[in-house]
């Protein structure tokens, strides 16, 4: 019998999560003026119907002041990333990047030709001690990339006294942070953590990278800059907003609707009943069942960072934590996203899981 | 009385020419399963039914046999070609640009930090000779930027014997050339002018760039590269899409169904009807009303190229040819566009032209 690998590590969000018909719903509705508007060229900063359904929804939901003129569609953060190094860094500068990171970031970095410099992550995100004293040594990076939120992999959050610190930093070495905040509105409990923007206090040093792939669907490509509102006029003289206008308009007037009348707060409040339900599974299913396994339970977002110490059997595949170190390290442990199967097959994937440290450790006393 | 400026120099449809039922309707007729599909993440080149359909309308269009293996989605050819940049050169290095090109295209290349040379555009388009010249005298780009077929702003194509010549350039001296080619299908006559892909006969120095920005609509995003399968597997190498996935799936999904249904063809044939009557109403008006005003007649496209020598009324805005060109000549020449204004419209630009000319022409008697 052919087993089917049950891919623990990948962040797809499951089908059934994507809303498909409430999308084509949202465009079927669009008034023919919205409509047309979106359809032709026009500059990302003249959508101001976007700007300001997005600044409503995000004062709504990170409960701080979110200006429209603070805030600029994008196609996206991996897009955004890319931009980014060209608007404000240029080849050959350097970005700081946490030890594990978002694997796939440092690729967007490399292709954009910056050098990496890497600092490690804890149980409270970045470690920013560590980076102010490579800033004290004379590092001088352009950017800071960091996922204060949730992280991706390590599901740990920044601490406030750190965050503070890290924009403190900013300014005194004038370097920008680059803040990957797609996770943050999907926090478990009532409440999300603050938004990095919310420390930044004028100074023009946080850029807020947000995103719909996960609130809504990944192939729909819209996003947000959340950034001091001279970053945002910065952004938009990259010559491909010059050139091509909105990054995707139709698209980010199909989602405006979504936040207008409601309909994107309630899917959101239900993708966060689900994830984490299906957290509250995963943890309990590996406590009792792999007690060798450590974890922090997260508190939102798509992964749960832990040490595997048994083998991995061919039927689940995880994402290895080597390949979420900049440095190669990071070997024992592995990302576990609850984004794409539902409770049966998590529980299905821990019981694979146990069946394999059991065999392995009868080996281990046979030999 | 307020007179509204007729904005004779935008490159923007009409709104009447954008097929907004059309994109819905196409939206709403996926299927389940594609349209699922496509909201997930998935590469770029795993979307097969784009890739597939986009080569046989391609090889019916072009008359020219198109694999889909040469061809990947993109979000338009102004974000491309800032890709295209970090994938085949590095910031510092040159790309050659036509004198006039493209307006908004340098502001990309400066973005992704590319130094400029220039070579000149005349009636048989970029003039291959005076790159080879500077290729001789020892000029080594990494990429040379040109418009083969009716040239934005010059109207003109690039004739068959330069365009072999400047690919053959590209393989002696080995740089890629990023051919421009959105307006290739707008051709009024009945064939389009060869793609330059069509001439790269395996070489992979061609990269090719289109878009149904001109085709469907502007604010879609969506794209295509036209390359080598070596090519195309390099541009899938760019960090954007191998975190992001496709630069823009579920709108390529719906290019997809009017490809795959004919109704992107007869939408193309209705834009070529319209331009190539409105081009030829905009000609006969000028002959008629500004017989000082010269011009070559384009064969295809938005543009036409003129000298004006009298002053443009208030009425009236145009490109003004300075900002076509990179070193900022070409004063007395403008870009006139047939894209955003019918027939009526076009006709009252020139009258108000030649009443300016008129008014200017006794003024100057007078003195």
């Amino acid at each position: 019998m052919l087993v089917e690998v049950i891919h623990l590590g990948k962040g797809h969000p499951s089908p059934s999560l994507l809303p498909d018909a409430m999308l084509r719903q949202a465009l079927a509705g669009l008034t023919s003026a919205r409509s047309l508007s979106a359809l032709q060229y026009r500059g990302a900063a003249q959508d101001t119907n976007f700007r300001s359904a997005l600044a409503a929804f995000l004062t709504d939901r990170y409960g701080h002041q979110v200006s429209p003129a603070a805030v600029l569609p994008t196609s996206g953060i991996s897009l955004t990333l890319a931009m980014a190094c060209q608007v404000f860094a240029a080849a050959g500068d350097t970005v700081v990047c946490g030890d594990p990171t978002y694997f796939l970031a440092t690729t967007i970095f490399k292709t954009a030709g910056m050098a990496l410099h890497t600092v490690p992550v804890d149980a409270q995100g970045m470690v920013v001690e560590a980076l102010e004293a490579a800033l004290r040594s004379g590092l001088r990076p352009a950017l800071v990339y960091c996922i204060p939120a949730y992280h991706n992999p390590a599901g740990v959050c920044l601490s406030p006294e750190r965050a503070e610190r890290l924009v403190d930093l900013a300014e005194t070495y004038g370097f920008r942070i680059l803040a990957d905040e797609p996770y943050t509105l999907l926090h478990y409990g009532p409440a999300p953590p603050p938004c990095l923007m919310s420390l930044d206090r004028g100074r023009g040093r946080v850029i807020g990278l947000g995103s719909f792939s996960k609130l809504l669907a990944p192939g729909l490509r819209v996003g947000w800059l959340h950034a001091h509102p001279d970053l945002i006029a910065a952004f938009c003289a990259h010559g491909t907003l010059r050139s091509g206008g909105g990054l995707n308009p139709w698209m980010s007037a199909a989602v405006t609707a979504l936040m207008e009348d409601g309909s994107l707060g309630a899917h959101v409040d239900r993708l966060r009943t689900t994830l984490s339900a299906r957290m509250d599974v995963l943890t309990a299913s590996l406590e009792a069942h792999l007690p060798d396994c450590t974890f922090q339970r997260p508190a939102g977002g798509y992964f749960l960072w832990t040490r595997l110490t048994s083998p991995i059997p061919d039927g689940v595949a995880v994402l290895s934590g080597s390949r979420c170190s900049p440095s190669g390290s990071c070997r024992e442990q592995a990302r576990l996203s609850v984004s794409l199967y539902d409770a049966p097959m998590l529980q299905e994937a821990v019981s694979r899981l146990a069946d394999a440290a059991r065999d392995s450790s009868a080996l281990g006393r046979a030999r």
